[in-house]
């Protein structure tokens, strides 16, 4: 999963992740889940794998979950399905991530879920998130090619102390997980026969894809299902501006959206809402979910439904507007009323906002004329000026694509490289930085029109729709293809 | 060229470069070549690329060599050659990789060589080598890795300043060099199209290379000459140390080896010797030849001649021993005396050792009981422990097989990555831990059994045997296949 910081002004708001709700549609506790899905273990990890400095010598702890019920074992060279984990609690991702223990049965294959350095309980200097994550002295640390040589680093160990030098490892990630998956399988292919790259914007970086790409995603999700919800959404920043302008207009938006406190002001506000639209975009998924906040089914239609409805007063855009930011934000029906600011982190993603300052430059959050959001460009000198401010330093906007590539993609890969799964939901708006067409015979792209981010990694449900269905199938044909391939070449 | 330290005992010396020699080969002083081959840019590079630290962000200036006389321009989309230099002075490497110079009329390519951070004139901390040497503090921004993202780094700001992003690129490198040139198509082919990686021993790592292999193909060498030679030079290590224990004994091998000072101890003297050996195995080329000193076409065979001949005192030993070093030490015949613990460095290969200490882990200099050098085994721990002497430091001995591979390098690229040529020559001893066998299609091995130590990659005289000419069409018309087959993509 993707957080979108970095968009100040109220085209973007950063995210806000209601502290006060689990995941029930797991039905998980984190101790049940810790019983049945998986073993927590920790690896000792080195600090700096590209210096030698002594203080890169610093060793930390790396959790990884792992999940053996399955294997098939060494012996039969059964396959080790990794997943490559991204910005938060690794357990998070994991609860998230069913069809790799759906599918484990099939392959016979051993489950790994490893936790990105400086999230969740991978916190170098000792595990102090005071130091960890103090300046830049110690955040240096965290970076997108640490962490790919940390999975490498860990995977080889790990295969060594399961005498399985010979059981073929596939990756698997989603959003940022995919990304790194992606690029772990070009950067390690020696560790890892094959990537699934679920919802990867690996092409969402300056001068490859457009900032306005984003937006007019979520635009044209919300604006599939009716012209007028399109046309209130459009409108609602300019109605809401007006109202609180207006004599008691404050405290009218105060009660039109069951604020708790007196912070209705628009710049709040409309962050809120706008988070509710990009997340509803994001997660629109074709069944019930919980993955941020729960949802109904296709929860963009939803807040259409609301939008366009004649529920109340037929002319009150303002309960209109609060009727479907509640399906984002209480779906149960449990919240009172809400806290504008709240910025609780269930998950543990906040240091993204580190890794926003340094290398993961993408632009998003522009918005030209058809976005619902107020027109606004993407501005680098911006982004480059807040990390300046809140970090003391200067991005370097060009080294994700210096590294791992990015422009002309089909022309560096076509004849380089093989066994990668680029899985893209057109619903998603990370798509528009997604690859979307086959670039070769083993490096191919699956795109699902109603899909949206990482859709193909949930858990199943007797809901699904048949193109969710036919997509996995065709995942699965291919991931054991690859692995077939791997024990003929053997 | 690579060297081999740290083989301590009497088993092979450090390398040793006498000082007073200099390059006719090339009838070239630094002004001249400077003014004929090549321009001096300097680029400006950041310290550490894979970390976010204050510190990361301190810049050095890197030298790298540009020659533009040949290149067909950038509207023309003709290709660039770059060569990624390696332990030394990237001015002597370039004299020495005439082929890059011999051909860019024919491919119209720029040709630019880029000289390896930490030597030469590429000095981080403000050039200043007593800083940037001082301690592991300093030095620990030496690296492949750091190298190889400097070269992206560099390459794609020179393509961008010279509007030349539809240029395609190839890199070549010799030994050091050229395991980067391969390292850098498999990890940058977004930077690179291909590679011409010659005498690059990217599999002489610890458990995929045995340590026995670089010292059997030198005795190989001689003894291929003949088994007098052999036996000759096999004896050789026990006659010095008699002779040492002698009356008279230490006097005689001063007076035999031309030593100037008192300095006949048999261990230096059998460094010296062994380096001899060595250098003359690893630069046995074809023709005369100057890289590391003046010596005649084929200085093993010259070697063995004065050591199987009856020049002198037919009995004398060590009088014939003395004649076959004279071939690396004084071809020129202008040396009057040696001095053995002489250790100038006129390549400025000497922070190598500090890349041996961290992640250059290449086992060799072990001696089973074939080797012309006295039986002893390769041993990490005594490397480990000179480190930890040295610098205070453990090295990482599977640093390099976990960031680039090593293992089942056939079955790992067979299906994955493209266009990399490895050239070996058989009588060069790193050839042992070199890609002998073609592993796809577009990655293929080409083998000389009479070539040297990158031989393909010098000028071209008069004197060439037909194999040299007939291997370096056969990468030319490869490399032309790989830019055909750009332009075509296109």
């Amino acid at each position: 999963m993707l957080h979108f910081t970095f968009t100040f002004s109220h085209t973007i708001p950063l995210p806000r992740f209601p502290s006060s709700l689990v995941h029930p549609e797991l039905q998980l506790s984190s101790d049940s889940a810790e019983k049945n899905l998986y073993k927590t273990k920790f690896f000792t990890q080195i600090l700096d794998h590209f210096n030698y400095n002594p203080q890169s010598y610093q060793t930390f702890q790396q959790r990884y979950l792992i999940n053996d019920t399955y294997w098939g074992g060494f012996k039969n060279k059964a396959p080790i399905f990794v997943y490559t984990g991204n910005e938060g609690d690794i357990e998070w991702f994991t609860q998230n991530t069913g069809f790799m223990f759906e599918k484990a049965p099939h392959f016979k294959a051993l489950l790994v879920f490893i936790e990105h350095r400086f999230y969740g309980k991978s916190i170098p200097f000792g595990g102090n998130k005071e130091i960890a994550y103090a300046n830049s002295s110690t955040l240096g640390y965290l970076s997108s090619t640490q962490a790919l040589a940390d999975y490498a680093t860990l995977i080889i160990d790990l295969k060594k102390n399961l005498s399985a030098s010979d059981s073929p490892v596939v990756v698997f990630g989603g959003s940022y997980g995919g990304m790194l998956a992606a690029w772990f399988r070009l950067k390690y292919p020696h560790v890892a026969i094959g990537a699934l790259a679920s919802s990867a914007p690996i092409l969402h970086f300056m001068g490859v894809t457009s900032p306005y790409v984003f937006n007019n995603i979520i635009t044209q999700d919300f604006r599939g299902v009716s012209e007028n919800c399109y046309k209130v959404l459009k409108g609602s920043w300019k109605l809401i501006e007006d109202t609180f302008n207006k004599k008691g207009g404050p405290e009218l938006l105060q009660k039109s959206f069951r604020i708790c406190n007196n912070e209705s002001d628009p710049g709040s506000l409309e962050g809120w809402l706008q988070t509710a639209w990009v997340y509803a975009a994001m997660t629109d998924y074709p069944t019930p979910s919980n993955f941020l906040n729960p949802m109904p089914a296709y929860p963009v239609r939803e807040m259409c439904k609301a939008i366009d409805s004649s529920r109340g007063n037929n002319n009150n855009t303002l309960e209109k507007l609060y009727y479907a930011a509640n399906i984002y934000y209480n779906y149960t029906g449990n919240v009172k009323c809400f806290d504008l600011n709240e910025d609780s982190d269930p998950h543990g993603l906040q240091e993204w906002q580190w890794q926003a300052c340094t290398e993961m430059i993408m632009p998003l959050g522009g918005n030209n004329e058809e976005s619902i959001f107020p027109e606004s460009k993407w501005s680098y000198d911006d982004r480059s000026s807040y990390c300046q401010y809140a970090y003391n330093l200067t991005p370097r906007p060009h080294w994700i694509t210096t590294e791992f590539g990015g422009h002309d993609i089909k022309k560096v890969l076509r004849r380089f490289a093989s066994n990668i799964i680029f899985f893209n939901g057109l619903r998603d708006p990370w798509s528009g930085g997604g690859v979307l067409k086959n670039i070769s015979k083993t490096i191919v792209a699956i795109v699902a029109k109603e899909g949206a981010h990482h859709v193909d990694l949930r858990f199943s449900t007797k809901e699904d729709p048949k193109w969710l269905k036919r997509i996995r199938k065709q995942e699965v044909k291919i991931i054991a293809r690859w692995i077939k391939q791997y024990h003929e070449d053997l």
